[in-house]
């Protein structure tokens, strides 16, 4: 077992027996929450690669906790079902082959039945292993992988909500998730700059507390002036830049994303929709009015960028809004996970003590910055190592969390990756500027 | 409506409205039974685009009655559901758009439930039209539609098979569709030949009965002198084959043949794996020892035609077959899907009264001939003149039903038809010589 | 040497030395004259996989003298270049390993003036064997070879100015391969329909007199009656199928014909471009407007099946068109590649002694015919039997010859054959009906 | 004409006509030059959609000069053939339609023998505009466009080499470009590391002289004390990593770079081939064994970091190699394009005063940051400033010029960029650790 303590950050208190116990058990619990509304017929689709049936996802976050946990620290552990280490592996590479990701989709088998008893079988036998554990000679360990597993179920979790979105957006009756829809009458407050002063500044993770490898080493970076926008692009800003032939006009996109919305014949965000004149768009509530207030969403880095272009401002680079965020703090309500709204609300207005509206949940905000590596960053060796070093190439970097991210990644050190082109995450923009 | 009464050819014992009931209801139960022994999850699922899930097999020949029968001759007909004109037309353009092929495994909705209930509103729909309008006006016609529909549900039944047995062929856990294999130990007879004369013969149906248009006009058309297998290529028979390199000797290839055996990187029939130094065949029993007396099944075309070719022999033409089949009739059992094996079996002897094994069950025999238009043939108008025409063009002929053909279709003159790289459907082998 | 022989036919004077020289050395030169209007650079493009490069065709009809001619039967025969064995092999397996064909037009060199040596040299070495062997124990097999040699230099010819066409076509300057164009003010004669009888009749090779393998053996086949339309379909008839919605009608097409013209957004024949209202058509000659006189000419079986279908006809069967053409006879003045033209002319009126106008040359005519082995066909073993026989799957038989079509290849039992997707050979329609 | 004066960063002394003039004339005389071991037919073909045909370089550079500044500023400038604006228009929308990229290889015409004459019309409209416009009103403006005109020619002067290997490549005759081949006895030194200290640096083009937009503005950044190689990685050094499984060990690969090399089927370098147990390498000398005291190339930067993750170190950042390459400067001979070698050559022993050897030519040195913009870059508005900007996503930088970069390129703010699966440059790999 190559891993040691230092590899796995963890916040103090969950050193403590029942507070692990109990953090686990509501994260299981949460999971098995959010695929309430849906049938077991639901849970095997899978509607394109980059998304992964909800079946997957219950039987994957599973996987992690057996393959990291109990087969490594618990001797007595039962093994639920041999074939399960192959079906259920995502992409790590040294735990072996695995079922091909574009063919998950066709599993029908193992039934939705046997794969809620396999959850069951795990979370006991976790809960099992802490009993025995706590307090041992590889506590600090456990404790940390239960963390790391809880982290990465949590991430699933938003991802298994936007995968069944993109399911049910592909199925021509429309079906909602869950109803009744969270209609909204605000106005959107109008957008407005905030400063931020040129200096030599630190960011990334430090200390204690659960975070990433990525989110680390702690580094100095300089930064010239700049200002951000004081709330997310809205819906109604977003048409504008439609309407003046945003779609159009080459001189406002990145060369790869012209070949892109060239060859897709993309003329609005995914999920939109024109219908009698009007725009209508696919939500977990099913296919609703644009309101044209809220922030927009499901905008890809390409898309992001050219509206920048298009407004005369740029996306802000990651160590911009790191700044941001880490001045903000996560205080105040955050239209999170938690939340349970699944889908963004407008913004308030700014106030003096808050003047960046929506930093936190809502829409991920796009940066303009590349994933790579922070200076010194190392992956941790084997299996566990593969978390996100292997993906520092080709995806770019988002912050702040949406409306469908488990509350404990809203944090201002959280790097969210995803590659230029991809849409179907709750992704937005919040506008920078050189000062 | 511009079906006229002799475009729809009927058994003259459907004429009664008791039987044609009768005939129905069967045709609607047997399809659920099949249906049976699988999850709602089960029957999602769709593993390429040739193949469709079984829940749209169950209501879109469901659609096929409600928009030919019910739709156009019951003025109180009430619509299940207005969008599942979309969903569950298959590739009728006079019936409009409809939902893309490739993209039918992403409908998780609406719910098995609702498809058995739709199932359960149309047969009960026609059951009551049956009532109404027997012996009336449009009588002649709708019977024949009727008988028509059931002769669709019958394909799609086969279909139903042969699509879920992919689907369950593509999981690694190869779960099996019933139990228990209906293994044998009878060994296969040896291959002798059996001598046709040269002579002006007649094909095609004609007269009373069902027949699809395709069947159709009965021709004359001249043949030389020929003979045919006694029985069809057993499993043994084309392990040779392999066996002296046949997937190695471009000689032995249609040129489209070996481009497609190189670029798939094939080496022996679908659903055959190498293990531990034997051959497995995946059935709807799960996994089985590969049972060398068994008639060879699942090969394309191209694979029928190397291994003809290899055995100085060659694939019969369509005529030859037809005129074996007739000569033979249907008397006797048969290995088709009223059997209930869904699984080839080991031929029996020759005899002096029946000469020809197998010829009719077991497996589908490609024949040389590319699928065409008799002489004279003209598609009906309309929708249902695309049931067959619009597809004479790249696919080959057919003959004799397979272990999974409903008994209806086990008719000399019934024309099957595929692609000839298609291997999905149980297809073999009988080999045929020039006297 | 496994060719014996009867395998080889020849027109019995070719066995005369001297006329079987002055015959290799005619078709040799009219190869070399044929790319006298091309540049250097011009001979070096391969526009798409089916088509080849100019200097590609001078070499490979050059290897197929020396690998089947010179390397068998001249033992003081000294190799030109070792590597051109693979790089100018086409599609003969049993001649081992060769040169993609997809990445023909990546081959600079050898450069064209080495190409040219190589005919050089070859034409010379075949004319001093046939010198030393003549009327030896080998010369009947020598001279059928000689004699295939110069049928396959031929339907390179054509090849080579179809492929040319294509070129050309690619490039926006829309360069012409001659001029000037040949432009006819004739207008075409109305179409008339000629009957023919019912009956039994032989078609195919026989006798003495070149053929190629698959034109035999000659056999029986029973026609119903028809007729056949006294001309071609001409740019006129074809522009009414399209001002008629044609191309938007799903009832007209095929199944598989309709997926490809939806997918390639076809709306006219290949070669066609609207420009200012009218329609321009690339030729030879660079863009020309379309004569609406001449034959219609570039396109696939597909557009021909569905004009048929528009027009209330059908395409003849194979055997059909050979007992028109056998009936014709080749006599009188036929546009085909000797003519000069390279281009088809409006069609003369039809008169009594010559019913059926343009049979001969012009456009090559679609048949329903699917290209498939005559009763008894047995391909030649060896490299030889790959020339047609592994070509019979997928692809449909044409008739009659072309504009660019050798004088040699204008008779009665010829066979062409094609994807039904093809369009850039001089393809056209001749309708027939049931009678 | 939008370009203000400051946009076009210029060398003092080429303000001066003559000069000007004589750079202007050097470069275009170098293109010609380098074409001339070339025969038309090879500069004809484009073996991929990422290189272009030789023609299209020579004809591509000249229409960046008539456009940008004959058009504009000369309006005497008699166009040499209107349809050369949509015929060699590379990739600027601004500019309007163009022919499309990968179908550049089917212009056989225009023939080379125009081309040279549309370069000669060029060259000579150029050199008389200068006459009558230096020192007038826009010529600050036009001394620029030609400076930039002949930077952008000098780029492709580079690519012209690189894309001609590749077509040469492709041939099985493996043919040279040019010999006799620059052999080598010497052997590389040893491996060493040179320190660099943690600070607050400035990176970027600042004060006079010629530089890309991308190269500027001049700015702060912090880095961690570092230490780079003494010299790039040779083969030698990467056959160890061959050696040592590097190809199908997945923990070195990042997740892009595993499903490339999966995919594509790699193990070795592009241009590699191993033959009678050893390694050839094809050069533009032809196919030769592989120098294992050579710097290594034609790596992609997928290999470059699977290299530097085996050999315990990391790619460099592109700051830490612009502050090598400005602490170095670039006295001294440098292998690139003016030194005639075409071909990397052993690295020299590190010195006391040069410690780090071929930081300039020889191979580009892959950085592991990706191609964005420096803080407060804006493209110029229009066709100009498409030039880099666009490409500002999903390509990494490299620094330090190859053996076949013109000499102007190989300056320390330089920035090359490529797509991380790109391997036909000379890109290599110089290592890089933390202190």
């Amino acid at each position: 077992m190559p891993l040691s303590p230092h590899h796995l950050p963890i916040d103090p208190h969950l050193l403590n027996a029942e507070e692990s116990l109990f953090r686990f058990s509501a994260v299981r619990i949460l999971t098995e929450k959010l695929v309430k509304p849906l049938s077991a017929e639901d849970m095997v689709v899978q509607s394109m690669e980059e998304a992964s049936p909800t079946k997957w996802h219950l039987a994957h976050t599973t996987w992690f906790h057996e393959t990291f946990i109990l087969k490594v620290f618990d001797p007595d552990y039962k093994i639920f079902d041999p074939d399960y280490h192959f079906l259920f592996n995502s992409y790590y590479e040294a735990e072996g082959p695995r079922h091909p990701r574009p063919h998950r989709g066709l599993l029908s088998r193992p039934p939705l039945s046997e794969i809620m008893a396999y959850r069951g079988h795990v979370t006991a036998a976790v809960q099992e292993l802490v009993g025995k554990v706590a307090g041992g000679k590889h506590w600090r360990t456990i404790a940390g992988l239960i963390e790391l597993g809880c982290h990465h179920e949590e991430q699933h979790q938003e991802l298994l909500l936007t995968d069944i979105k993109h399911v049910l957006s592909c199925n021509p009756l429309k079906p909602a998730y869950k109803s009744p829809y969270p209609k909204e009458v605000r106005k959107a407050p109008d957008m407005e700059w905030v400063a931020f002063a040129e200096g030599l500044y630190e960011i990334g993770h430090a200390g204690d507390g659960f975070a990433f490898d990525c989110e680390g080493p702690r580094h100095k970076t300089y930064l010239n002036a700049f200002s951000l926008a004081s709330r997310p692009v809205t819906n109604g800003d977003y048409l504008a830049f439609m309407v003046d032939g945003g779609y159009k006009n080459p001189a406002l996109w990145l060369s790869d994303a012209w070949a892109q919305i060239q060859a897709e014949e993309r003329h609005a965000p995914l999920y939109w929709r024109e219908k009698d004149g009007g725009w209508q768009v696919f939500t977990l509530f099913g296919e609703q009015p644009v309101n044209f207030d809220e922030p927009a969403s499901h905008l890809s880095y390409y898309e992001a960028d050219a509206f920048a272009t298009w407004a005369g401002a740029r996306l802000p680079r990651e160590a911009e809004l790191e700044l941001a965020l880490a001045a903000a703090g996560t205080t105040g309500a955050v239209n999170d996970l938690g939340n349970g709204r699944y889908h963004p609300a407008v913004a308030g207005k700014a106030t003096a003590g808050n003047r960046l509206q929506q930093l936190f949940g809502d829409v991920w905000e796009w940066t303009a910055t590349a994933f790579a590596p922070y200076p010194r960053f190392k992956p941790a060796p084997g299996a566990i190592g593969e978390y996100n070093g292997k993906f520092m190439c080709n995806q770019f970097v988002l912050r702040g969390g949406s409306c469908v991210t488990p509350a404990g990644h809203v944090r201002p050190t959280y790097r969210n990756f995803f590659f230029p082109h991809s849409q179907w995450q709750f992704t937005g923009i919040r506008l920078a500027k050189d000062l």
